[in-house]
């Protein structure tokens, strides 16, 4: 196989990305100067090389604690769940949490053969029980699929007997949209969480 | 900035990519392994390091020849004129077509400031002066935008003292599309250059 449809494939297996896309981003690659391609390596090499899971919290982080983690700053008595690290970035965009996190590395599947073993479920816990009661509210933010509620539902088993406040995102309408646009169950949802005025 | 920060711009950076697809692509590396990155980033190197023009055609090879033109069996006598060099592995694809190509690499555009100069012109006018006779047509294959229309009648009119036959690819109706749905010039070209049954 040459080098130019390797690098396709190679593209082509990211997500979201088709044989026509890929060979797109080859050929521009090879329009461009080659020196902005190997930029390019070298970032993704960066990434794999040094890139790796925050010990702490399972962020993603170049360095043994992750920037939430190291920013004493932030509100250590509360505790964000999210089921990816990627997730992380969401949240922290809105630039309304204060508080720190814990990726659990996916959700509970049992049909995948995901239990809590496979999930960072114990660090949680531990992080928790450590705190020795500093840690006052555990925020599950994991997603809205029978999975993510699955597994909001066992953690909160989990974390009870530990003492902190487990509360859960809240679902609704989202910003901006039509009623009549929302489908049913969400606005079910938004119905039996409505809020006094 | 961070290795992340500076992964996702550079994807991004890429064409029909935005910052919220590259983000993707990026967190999606991070979860496969390191190697499975570490390999899209080689074969990125190994394009920006070991792919060059053709010497003779201007298309995309990692020898001094590319495939076609040291491919014996293919008809020297028809050169078939493209605006880029992916457009080589475009009319290719269709197994069509058994001659060889040559790379403008880009069409006039006087605006832009590109004049014949900036192409490779002068090496299409040698290659059919030098060959003494023996390419005996020049198909223009530019695209039928108006900057590519003007780089057709202009090559054509710098091609006929050498001799070949000069032709344009047909223009007309797509094959598959309804008429209604043909734009009008399209259509018009295609009833100007109607042929009989």
């Amino acid at each position: 196989m040459s080098l130019i449809d390797q690098l396709v494939e190679g593209f082509a297996r990211l997500p979201g990305i088709g044989p026509k896309t890929a060979q797109r981003l080859v050929f521009h690659l090879m329009k461009e100067s080659p020196d902005e391609a190997r930029r390019l390596a070298r970032a993704i090499k960066d990434v794999a090389d040094h890139i790796r899971p925050c010990s702490r919290c399972g962020n993603f982080t170049e360095h043994d604690l992750c920037a939430v983690c190291s920013d004493g700053r932030r509100d250590a008595t509360v505790l964000c769940v999210v089921e990816e690290a990627y997730e992380v970035s969401a949240i922290e965009h809105t630039a309304s949490y204060r508080g720190l996190y814990h990726v659990l590395g996916g959700r509970l599947s049992p049909l995948d053969g995901v239990g809590p073993e496979e999930l960072r479920v114990a660090a949680l816990l531990a992080r928790v029980r450590d705190s020795n009661g500093a840690v006052r509210e555990v925020i599950i933010a994991t997603n809205t699929s029978v999975e993510g509620e699955a597994t909001a539902v066992y953690l909160q088993g989990a974390l009870r007997p530990l003492g902190p406040k487990v509360t859960r995102l809240a679902q609704g309408i989202p910003i901006g949209s039509d009623l009549e646009y929302v489908d049913g169950s969400t606005l079910a949802e938004a119905l039996s969480g409505r809020r006094e005025m």
